[in-house]
């Protein structure tokens, strides 16, 4: 997602330290006592503005949830979100995708959420995707054996690349959605993009897979 | 495919057995002296009315192809076709998907297709489905080693369906396309009912994958 550059932006995150964990290497393996409890950790890898990962917090109150955005920007209106919430389930972190392992111990997290990922649909960029076998191998340290991946985009090029890339990778497709919002699945929570998007009639693709044995 | 039942279907195939092998059982381990040359094998299971493998056999005369269908109308039409383009290169046989390791030997085939095969949509039917996990084990065993499955449908659900269920069973998704006469894929050879769907705007699906290393 990119959006202009939010004036403030970085005091706002700052001045927010409940929410936005601002030195997040330092809690790398003891993310259940940030949060304060043991429950279970799901993440989301490019949170946007945070309409998931809010709804999701809200929905589930056993889950904690932490949203990461590489825009400064971008994760300031999530905050935004995220105040108006008032929820305990949730942090923010201001972090790229690719060094997720130096904020998270192995097998910290219990589920890994991708959403609307820009599609950087030129070859030359593929390696900036955020299903490129690099990104994976790093998801797949800080998940457990057999972690999950969830993904949906509106993106047709993303999601054949990702289909093909996870299954060279050795993931197993658990499920596999062509139009999200036509079939039956239950308890889908929207992005902004999502519901844009959709609004317009383009159709929503949705995968869950599963990393091997180790 | 359903069609109407065919006056003379059954007169019809055994007049020509040139094209159409009536013990195919007695060919089994030997289709290359059947065929009477070196060339690779390619089989479409479910070939209807037979667009599909006589135009790949008319472009591609280095490799054999078989057609397979269980339902002697439905391959009667396909004889018609193959009759017409008068090709050294193709066979038909009138056998079910699930006994082909009866016809043909371990690895005696190169490549198998599936085309815009039978959804059977409700899950009791599910083992019905050309993708079931039976018949890709069938596949399997007359493929060599990491033999590979192509296949194109317009049924949503029945690509869903496949993409995890070729994924559970250990195959790997080299492509995936999702709007198969929308992107840059050249030398598509179309079926007739491809044909009619996709001129009504449905899109087409298309996928190759391959089996894991024995």
């Amino acid at each position: 997602m990119r959006v202009r550059k939010r004036k403030g932006a970085e005091e706002h995150l700052e001045n927010n330290p409940q929410y936005v964990v601002l030195k997040p290497e330092e809690a790398k393996g003891r993310w259940q006592d940030v949060f304060g409890n043991e429950q279970p950790i799901h993440i989301e890898v490019g949170s946007g503005k945070g309409s998931f990962i809010t709804g999701m917090a809200a929905k589930n109150p056993h889950i904690n949830y932490i949203g990461i955005d590489i825009q400064r920007s971008v994760l300031s209106y999530a905050l935004d979100k995220v105040l108006e919430s008032d929820l305990p389930n949730i942090k923010l972190l201001l972090v790229d995708g690719s060094s997720l392992t130096n904020y998270f111990a192995d097998g910290e997290i219990d589920l890994l959420y991708l959403n609307f990922s820009d599609p950087w649909p030129k070859t030359r960029h593929e390696k900036r995707r955020l299903t490129y076998k690099t990104f994976l191998e790093t998801y797949e340290q800080i998940l457990p054996e057999e972690g999950q991946i969830h993904f949906k985009t509106d993106n047709r090029g993303l999601f054949e690349y990702s289909l093909a890339s996870l299954s060279q990778y050795g993931m197993v497709l658990n499920q596999v959605w062509l139009d999200l919002h036509a079939s039956d699945y239950e308890g889908n929570v929207m992005t902004e993009y999502e519901r844009k998007f959709s609004n317009k009639g383009q159709v929503i693709y949705r995968l869950e897979a599963q990393f091997p044995k180790k």
